[in-house]
């Protein structure tokens, strides 16, 4: 072995969680996997290799150029750069074994080679569920259901999922006879927030040769603003005449009625006739998720319903609706807004290694603590009191528990609160329960 | 768009997990990590994709030959083939952040490209604990105990921890002045219980041109039978005299009498001289663990002491101790030991849609059981009954609720028990919490 080092270093656009990272994202995850399962969406998981075929069916020009792609024996391979492409295959494969309607979630890595950035990682979480074989709207109200109590059980209680229709806007621009021009349209109305009226208007002029008046018609919808029941109100001259854009309007109100019948806060769900979310995906409702505090993070949690998920593999029409939990990005603003504990360790208590005669007795304790539901590491080696003292304040432990030969005779142990050194003196008698207690009561 | 299909396929060697075999996967994986976290492990993540020199500074030929290595833009990469080769660069690379000791798991995919066989897959899960930086014969304790644990908490009772320590091995060795041929020898002392006595030492014999007394005291040593405790007896004699082997009998004596003070129930923890685990990483106290039932499956989680991690990338010593559970090999003992029940759902209970004017009475009931605690499913279209109730079998839900504008009407929903066909009539009016509570009782 040579004697010169190897420099540590991940890659460009790769990243480390170290534990202060890992332990909220891990939450983040089993946040996420508890409201899914709630709703009985089912867990899979698809290679993350994949035949570059089968991944570059479906991708734009611009996620080809993103693979991972290279030759593995004669094979041409490629890792997947999201979960939409590998369930589209899944379901085509499986969908006899499955049946229908199916519901999954899939939470995994994917990758894509852009030019790394600030926030932006060429490796980063996707956090997807999707109901395919049903085109009923119970699931696209169940969809911004999700989303709802994804939100809250993460921590969130700032946030407006915004929806909207693509029947309405397709609808509109048909009335309007733009259909022809959906694309640019739809492409100059999505930087409407960015750029403003003028400069979107001139750019639709551009590339439509529309009138004035058909412009107008298509901004006065993009412009709509109120509660969801007002841009609702406000829809119905706009969308009538035009089976399609009523159609969208129709389902808008199907949604908007049955989160007030479950008892939405006000506010939390909002019609924003603008979004359109890329071009030719989504064939229905649309939804995007923004954090009141954080508007420039852009949505956290975005997806809609598709007319035909499978169609590159198979002949089978599958339609349905999905979203996407932006995890990392999530994980990004809860760092922003002070919502992650500078905690290091997942467990709560540390066991100060006093006496080196009683590694027995400590390891039982440990033992007995661990059975009374606390998280409880053992300090490996007898070193000094403020070495150890130290490790238990650098790692964020909550509580920490010493023993020497005095306490141990009196079959009790001091245990010191760290956030403000409280210390009391606790009976081990019982096994730990009330110690158990104490500390549950203190992390109240 | 082709009309052509492209045919959905996974690649050789690589596998989708459907729901059945999901769903128990990740609550193994899950239970992994609530043990860990329990002993004070945190999680951490590194990237899959790593600088080829990386990754294949430690490795083996064979790793080497196996490794998923390509070029990216002007960079040489690979994907991990275990993770702790990652973590050696992880650990030098934040040193100064993490401070000492350490104590990590990591739960993730690592991929080899050995030829596909009968079980062995291209991807798979590992799923790593270890404490670095400290050489304290606690942590060798903690390991086993977190072994111990965690292959109750998964649910098995028949399984056997079996434990050796490497200066046993190489003290005898030095003793019989065959140290300079220990790799050889405990190449050939792993094969014993597959090829017997007799030709493990013709290998040896041929190997080394040692002489049979040296030989006889070698295999005497590997053929030790009995508690650990009895073990510890014999290998008194066998070490005496020799400095190395006397301190390793000595390391594993005390983890014996550790796990005899904390309650281990007697059988779980044996001493098995003849294991090895490979010829030159581990430097102490080596582990693997059997099920009895399925002893051909190998060892399912397995792991040792080691010097020095991360000597590729760092000047600072870094002794540690860790295992690996063998995650999806274990998930296919479990399957094999019928220990994962057909449930294609993480859902308790499928709400039928019986009434199509009913979907907010629906949308709300289903609401208010989640809160009760429940996982809820609702079959998103007013399909035929008998389709609904096919579905709910198939999928495995364990009640199903229906409710027409009679039972609204009266403020009750039938509930059926699947398993038997059992039918109760429950109120709603508590929001849920008598149906919640029945089909928990009904679960046990």
């Amino acid at each position: 072995m040579s004697d010169s080092l190897i420099t540590p270093r991940t890659m460009s656009g790769f990243r480390d969680f170290l534990p202060e990272m890992m332990i909220p994202r891990e939450r983040l995850m089993e946040t996420a996997r508890q409201v899914y399962r709630k709703y009985g969406f089912s867990p899979i998981d698809t290679p993350t290799l994949e035949y570059a075929e089968i991944l570059t069916g479906k991708g734009s020009d611009e996620t080809d150029r993103q693979m991972y792609r290279f030759q593995h024996g004669k094979h041409d391979v490629a890792m997947r750069f999201d979960l939409t492409v590998p369930l589209a295959r899944f379901v085509a494969q499986h969908q006899n074994e499955l049946g229908m309607p199916f519901k999954r979630y899939h939470i995994a890595p994917v990758w894509r080679g852009e030019r790394p950035q600030a926030g932006r990682y060429r490796e980063f979480a996707q956090c997807d569920f999707d109901t395919i074989g049903t085109t009923s709207i119970a699931s696209d109200i169940e969809i911004v259901m999700v989303i709802n109590d994804l939100m809250r059980a993460i921590g969130f209680e700032k946030f407006s999922i915004r929806m909207n229709n693509r029947k309405v806007l397709n609808g509109v621009l048909e009335k309007s006879n733009l259909a022809e021009h959906s694309v640019p349209v739809l492409r100059a109305l999505d930087k409407l927030a960015k750029i403003g009226r003028d400069k979107v208007k001139t750019e639709m002029a551009e590339a439509t040769g529309a009138s004035d008046e058909q412009l107008d018609q298509i901004l006065m919808l993009a412009e709509i603003k109120g509660t969801a029941n007002e841009v609702l109100e406000q829809l119905v001259p706009l969308c009538s005449g035009n089976e399609l854009a009523e159609q969208g309007r129709e389902e808008l109100a199907q949604i908007v009625a049955a989160t007030e019948a479950v008892g939405f806060p006000e506010g939390t769900l909002s019609i924003d006739v603008s979004i359109a979310r890329g071009l030719d995906y989504y064939t229905g409702t649309i939804v995007e998720t923004f954090l009141d505090d954080l508007p420039e993070f852009g949505s956290v949690c975005s997806g809609g319903r598709y007319d035909n998920l499978a169609q590159l593999y198979t002949k089978t029409e599958l339609p349905g609706i999905g979203a996407s939990l932006g995890l990392d990005r999530l994980l990004a603003a809860m760092e922003k807004l002070d919502m992650i504990p500078p905690v290091k360790t997942p467990a709560d208590v540390l066991i100060v290694f006093f006496d080196k005669s009683q590694l027995h007795y400590y390891l039982k304790l440990a033992q007995d603590l661990r059975a009374a539901g606390l998280g409880v590491e053992l300090y490996p080696d007898a070193k000094k009191l403020n070495k150890q003292y130290k490790y238990a304040d650098r790692r964020g432990f909550a509580a920490t528990l010493i023993a020497g030969g005095d306490e141990i005779e009196r079959g009790i142990v001091q245990v010191k609160w760290m956030a403000d050194g409280t210390q009391v003196e606790l009976p081990v008698a019982d096994g730990g329960k009330e110690i158990a207690e104490w500390i549950k009561n203190q992390q109240g």
